[in-house]
């Protein structure tokens, strides 16, 4: 199956001259945005994690329902899910006892999306 | 400019049941090796790094170029480059007294597509 999406890629005027400057590079709050969703992803049990979610239908678990694949506490998993609501990834909602998550769809488009990041375009 | 990718994402046969199961979330060699490349962009110098290169045209850069910008000297710039080699995202190549690196086209895309990742999916 094959899923078409579209990014939009800012425009970066960087010139005449062809030595790099940091000013097209992205404002340093768009940096430090990306590196928070990047890191947030390096990290196999978070991945895992976020996957789970994604794969559910509709996209969303229940704490209780991702700490045995894993293989993890339910502290070290809130540890983990914590770090993905904090990069924009996940929301959380707590509902009776239990906290659930639900992906945010297009997160990782939009955060990326922020810089014009070609990393996604074939020259 | 809005441009248009392809992403095709993977048919995950996850039965019957509503419970997530490890066995769906994407074998142990696609996780590490995307874990490595997100582990590799979870870095605000290496997020630059790169966004350097991909800006540039050709989308290749000489090492003696990438110091200044980011304000680092040249062996903790190739500490960084290499992370990114390793992760598959540029290349190396020495030529002369100097090594270039060049954006591997549609790296991040590859190494997203081997999970059939949702993320990038707008349900």
């Amino acid at each position: 199956m094959t899923v078409r999406i579209e990014l939009p890629i800012a425009h970066i005027d960087s010139g005449e001259c062809c030595t790099p400057a940091t000013s097209s590079v992205g404002d340093d709050a768009d940096i430090d945005r990306l590196t928070r969703v990047f890191k947030a992803l390096g990290d196999s049990t978070r991945l895992k994690l976020l996957l789970m979610i994604a794969e559910s239908d509709p996209s969303e678990l229940c704490i209780c329902d991702l700490t045995e694949p894993v293989g993890l506490g339910q502290p070290t998993v809130s540890y983990h899910m914590k770090r993905l609501v904090d990069a924009g990834l996940v929301t959380r909602e707590k509902r009776g006892k239990w906290a659930y998550f639900q992906l945010i769809d297009g997160a990782l488009e939009s955060a990326v999306r922020v810089l014009g990041l070609e990393l996604f375009q074939t020259k």
